[in-house]
């Protein structure tokens, strides 16, 4: 197997704002974050061959309509994806094939949702899943943190300077729902949401999109970023049981889909020593545990236990040796969930292409997008690089 | 633009039979289609690097997991592709870009749809489309026959021929959900369901699943079927407007997203002539009136109006110029969405191999699969041929 290696490049990314977007619906975000990559690529619509896109909790209509329809970009191809929260990064993997097999020469990504207008609506799910007998996203979460407190000693502490931390990269971005920093006793004053999760713990319900518009690197170096295009180095997604707290011998520490997905990335990337090698990431930190989590199951520590520890050093800080989750992360950008994997694509090239929004990472080379979905049943691994 | 063609291939194929299947669920029948696919091919579930599915109604996970879960391919990449009723080619059209890309060898297709679960559930629709204010499938689609008759001079007799012959086909199927020749006057004195469109007219709500194994045609010598693999020549999308009726232009009469996909689906093929170089369809006649607009729009006949005549004249029964529809179609087999276009990528290879299940068309080299949704909006159009 080939891999995708240096063989798609990203040559124009776009984002909305984040937020309680009540006046906008979900074609006007759509049209906004694709008419923002295409005018990044120096691209007109009539320039795009084909379109992939998620938009997880829209039901009406699934097709790749929902792109086609608010661009008026009919008669091309378009297809929709789905893979819970981690739908986003899947469409740009998808994407990225149709790209690397020739078929078509300039490719349109894109991710939208608007989950304010879902209400209290629950992630659609089997019936075989947790969720499906009443617990709630943070009540499913809770379960895993709690258990590496008994297991790992973990505290609340740990968890709350993950939420600092996140909270002050997204203070800087201009994009960001939350744009406020938050202080260790905020995070641990917060109201309880499932023990230990506050609410500062948690990451909201928001509205956005984002779209990226990749094509081949022989294309990429006749186009405005014919310098500094961004190469993907590897697109790896796993999908493990949607009911991984009832397989046997799960252990409740970490998601097994990061680690499958990681796996995949770093051998298609050719990174052998991810904590050396990374040198950023936008990871899914759906809940500050998660980050922590992450942190262990994409290997940037040596024990997964040692997670917190990281965070604490100020390892993981915009300064740090592996700065993660510069632009404030879902803490800051909440969730949508169709739009998120296309959001970290887009903070993860603009982040190595020198122009991030908010805090910039010094001199990155190397980049890192992880989109868990199911929860822990799916993730997408994305591995970017300056070309230099 | 490079296309697909000749460089991925169809090692294997797999079916349910389709019907009332009340006593199996949507894992029973994925399970069933997707392991006689893997024995066809000769490959286990851990020979599969990746896996694309449709599903188009099962609202109860949407992700890979659909097919993982029931599979239990627990760590690979899976992936759920959505484009109304024509999922299933496109979850194909998804795999072939991976294949062709060179990022995995072995690739599961399968698609399935539980219909008779959903009741009388309307199709997922935007407010926008007609469907939303009430209008029924029927409905819409008997306003494009309807003015079939008045601009073209079409006939209930016209439509009635071709429910005729699919159920001659689909009556000498073993998998058909309906195996019984109907007459012209059965098809005439059917009740009405929607001016013109009588019962007979109409494809019948089923379940079922089916399922495709690709790889690339070097990989493809070494299996079992490495003298009669099936070669993919073209595996084209167009998504036109959700919303055809309201379009301007629009004349009521066929549908541009099957003719936007013919064209770009011959160009990959290198098909100038369909009409000679076709030697047979599989056709999405959800509405016998259907599949006379896609003999018009694939391009099988010189001037759309005169399809009915090509029908009459026996040119599109098993042993005539261009046979279409010789499983039975979806008037046989009804049309379990998610499963419809996968059924028919199994159909068109098999009767390439010489070994229909149903009535054989007589040593065809070139097939053509055609698969519509939206009503009208989507349409994907296949390619598929012999090696020599």
């Amino acid at each position: 197997m080939a891999g995708i290696r240096d063989r798609v490049a990203i040559i124009g990314v776009g984002c909305t704002k984040f937020g309680e977007l009540w006046e906008k619906d979900q074609e006007d975000l759509l049209v906004e974050a694709t008419h923002e990559a295409m005018e990044d690529a120096g691209v007109s619509p009539q320039d795009i061959d084909a379109i992939w896109v998620s938009a997880y909790y829209d039901f009406t209509g699934q097709s790749g309509g929902t792109a086609t329809e608010p661009l008026a970009l009919f008669g091309k191809p378009a297809t929709r994806v789905e893979n819970f929260c981690a739908s986003g990064m899947d469409a740009f993997r998808n994407a990225c094939f149709a790209v690397a097999s020739g078929v078509y020469d300039i490719v349109l990504v894109c991710g939208v949702e608007k989950l304010l207008d879902q209400g209290s609506r629950g992630l659609p799910i089997q019936p075989q899943h947790p969720s499906f007998i009443g617990a709630s996203a943070p009540g499913i979460f809770a379960l895993a943190a709690s258990r590496a407190f008994y297991e790992w000693g973990w505290t609340k502490e740990d968890l709350a300077r993950v939420a600092v931390k996140n909270h002050r990269n997204g203070a800087a971005h201009p994009k960001a729902h939350f744009r406020r920093p938050v202080t260790l006793e905020d995070v641990l004053n917060a109201p309880m949401i499932a023990w230990p999760l506050g609410r500062l713990d948690c990451c909201a319900v928001s509205d956005g999109a984002a779209a990226v518009i990749v094509t081949r690197p022989e294309i990429a170096k006749t186009t405005r970023h014919k310098d500094d295009y961004i190469l993907v180095k590897a697109n790896a997604l796993a999908v493990e049981s949607i009911q991984p707290y009832y397989r046997s011998g799960y252990n409740w520490l970490g998601f097994p889909a990061t680690r499958a997905a990681a796996k995949m990335a770093y051998e298609e990337a050719g990174i052998r020593d991810p904590q050396e090698e990374i040198d950023f990431a936008e990871v899914h930190d759906c809940f500050t545990s998660t980050e922590l989590f992450n942190i262990g199951d994409l290997g940037l520590v040596d024990d997964p236990k040692d997670a917190p520890r990281f965070v604490a050093d100020g390892l993981a800080d915009i300064e740090g040796k592996v700065p993660i989750n510069p632009s404030g992360g879902l803490k800051c950008f909440g969730h949508p969930i169709g739009a998120t994997g296309c959001r970290m694509i887009y903070e993860v090239t603009k982040q190595l292409q020198g122009r991030a929004d908010g805090l910039q990472v010094r001199n990155p080379r190397v980049g890192l997008a992880h989109n868990l979905g199911g929860p822990g049943a799916v993730a997408s691994v994305t591995i970017l690089a300056r070309r230099d």
